[in-house]
């Protein structure tokens, strides 16, 4: 890791020794930033965006600009595979994605095959290439995907849903249709991130923004099975360096044990969980990602940073086994005030030296 | 206890011997059952029908003439406090309940006062007294209210959210208002409560719907101290007979511990908990009633068969010692087929009196 000038999120990740907590934030490149704004304001669409390798290279370095963040996340969306799969991915004003072509019949769900990621998702490789040759290794590269069960929730109900009614009738009534979808985008989430591994992403995390609207058995069944399948057939090392995973399903703290027990690095947490009874449970077996509350940054600062050194000492002491990395709990807002983010990156990086 | 026909659901509320497993299904009376919307034609808008002691009454036993439910509830709204406060209930069509006149402003706040349940929420007592009087000694009534942080959440917010902005930053930013609101809404969901048990009420429920979209700090300090001032000042009995109470904190199932802490006699689970885990936390303190996903109820007749035999084994034996009161997760549906219903709830009645 000798070549990175700030491995401190990889070590983390490890559980090795660190000298602070490090810290990233989801979203991080994203709608509050008034740099970013303008260069999508160039760019088009938020897809335009996403595919063009140059400026998706400048968003994803904006936030690393203005804090001393301790990792940058590829920016793009996790809804990348499905739309390579020829659903057509749209982002209508102020709605979330949409696909065009959402999953409604069984010859489409038989017909369904995993893109390769190095044709049909050429431009998020180009754009994972481009970033780490500006990074010039001062941070590591974050790669990600959506998992499974969540790309398979946008691609049965077309979009985001209060209650998942159709893809849980899929799931209920067709389990056999639900598990096809779900093995073919296992296969293709795989292909997808060992691309960007190889073409240098020193990280990857899963996010499964929908697995905490299933009950425990369903979610075993149609998400944690096959993110356990994905960090199975992921590599592990890239040009000698280990490449760790996280795991992240909101809303999954009831079923803390399970997913560590998949084989992952790290589970991402919401603010729901608390830090330290998530430590209790999982032990040694993996490090923790989260958790505060992207809200809590709509207050005044004094209390950022309290809220912060909170969520700091409710992992508790973490320097010498690492083990912590923190982050929100979700998406930062698009209304977050940019000065708070600093009094947050400080705050967490000053209060976990000193502790 | 002797005088109701079917005591089920209160002594399985109360961890007493029973002979198979109660069933009930929050939003019972609702618009999945044509003979609802006939009633709510006539009345004109829900609120009418809230307000209309004999509708409220008549869509109150409908869904009780159509299966063999264990309880009836209340016809009425989780936010007629705020209502009787002066904010303005009122329901845009196809869009959930609103205020017309949320908080604001720091007066605003100062001025609120807890109003008499027997002046202000009149039309809650007289129904309540109706459908008594109409059971006649069938099956118990379960009265209920919303919880001081849920009502608080639309009283903020002016309606439902998706992130809580606004009451959050007041949280985080402003809680000396926070728990000014609070304050006074607990002093007035526990007189409502008492004046529906008094009214005839032979169970309370106290649903506090958003207490899970906060950290287990927060819902510590916003949601669950103020529940627990409620249950420690609600009447236990009434006429000799004890008037059990159930807490049901949707997204609040790593908190159960102390949830069971706080006096109540069940809690309500949403589906995301197994109950076999969930018991074994709890241990013999509380009952437990849940937790079927309503979504569940869109398969087929024998997916839902099955389903419900699932959850009635994931909570284990429970006739010698009671302690489960089946229901869903969340409320039903309105498309829910209705025929689905009959086959949930007399696969509960039948596999559990097989068990």
């Amino acid at each position: 890791m000798s070549h990175l000038k700030n491995d401190t999120f990889l070590r983390a990740l490890m559980r090795q020794p660190v000298d602070y907590t490090p810290v990233w934030l989801m979203r991080q490149a994203g709608r509050y930033l008034p740099e970013y704004c303008e260069t999508r304001k160039r760019a088009g669409s938020f897809l335009d965006l996403c595919k063009n390798r140059h400026l998706a290279c400048e968003v994803t370095l904006q936030p690393l600009a203005r804090y001393n963040l301790d990792a940058a996340i590829l920016f793009s969306d996790i809804l990348t595979v499905p739309d390579a799969m020829g659903l057509g991915l749209y982002f209508a004003e102020g709605e979330g994605p949409r696909f065009e072509r959402p999953l409604k019949d069984e010859w489409e769900i038989r017909d369904l095959t995993a893109p390769d990621p190095n044709v049909h998702l050429r431009y998020v490789m180009d754009a994972v290439s481009e970033i780490r040759r500006a990074l010039d290794n001062s941070v590591p590269l974050i790669g990600f995907s959506g998992s499974p069960w969540t790309l398979a929730c946008y691609m049965v109900e077309g979009g985001g849903s209060d209650d998942y009614r159709k893809v849980k009738t899929m799931a209920y009534d067709r389990p056999d249709l639900m598990h096809r979808i779900l093995e073919v985008t296992t296969q293709a989430v795989t292909d997808y991130l060992n691309a960007q591994i190889e073409s240098g992403a020193q990280a990857v995390m899963i996010f499964d923004s929908w697995g905490g609207a299933l009950s425990h058995a369903a979610y075993r069944e149609f998400s944690l099975d096959y993110m356990q399948r994905i960090v199975a057939g992921l590599k592990r090392e890239h040009h000698g360096q280990r490449i760790p995973n996280i795991v992240f399903t909101k809303g999954g703290g009831q079923w803390l044990e399970s997913i560590a027990n998949i084989g992952c690095d790290a589970i991402g947490l919401d603010w729901t969980t608390d830090l330290g009874e998530a430590r209790k449970r999982v032990g040694d077996r993996v490090a923790l990602q989260g958790n505060f509350d992207p809200m809590a940054l709509f207050a005044n600062a004094e209390s950022v940073a309290k809220e912060a050194r909170r969520v700091l000492d409710s992992f508790g002491p973490s320097n010498d086994t690492g083990g912590h990395v923190f982050n929100l709990g979700h998406g930062i807002n698009q209304f977050t005030p940019p000065e708070n983010v600093r009094v947050l990156v400080d705050t967490v990086h000053e209060h976990s030296r000193r502790k």
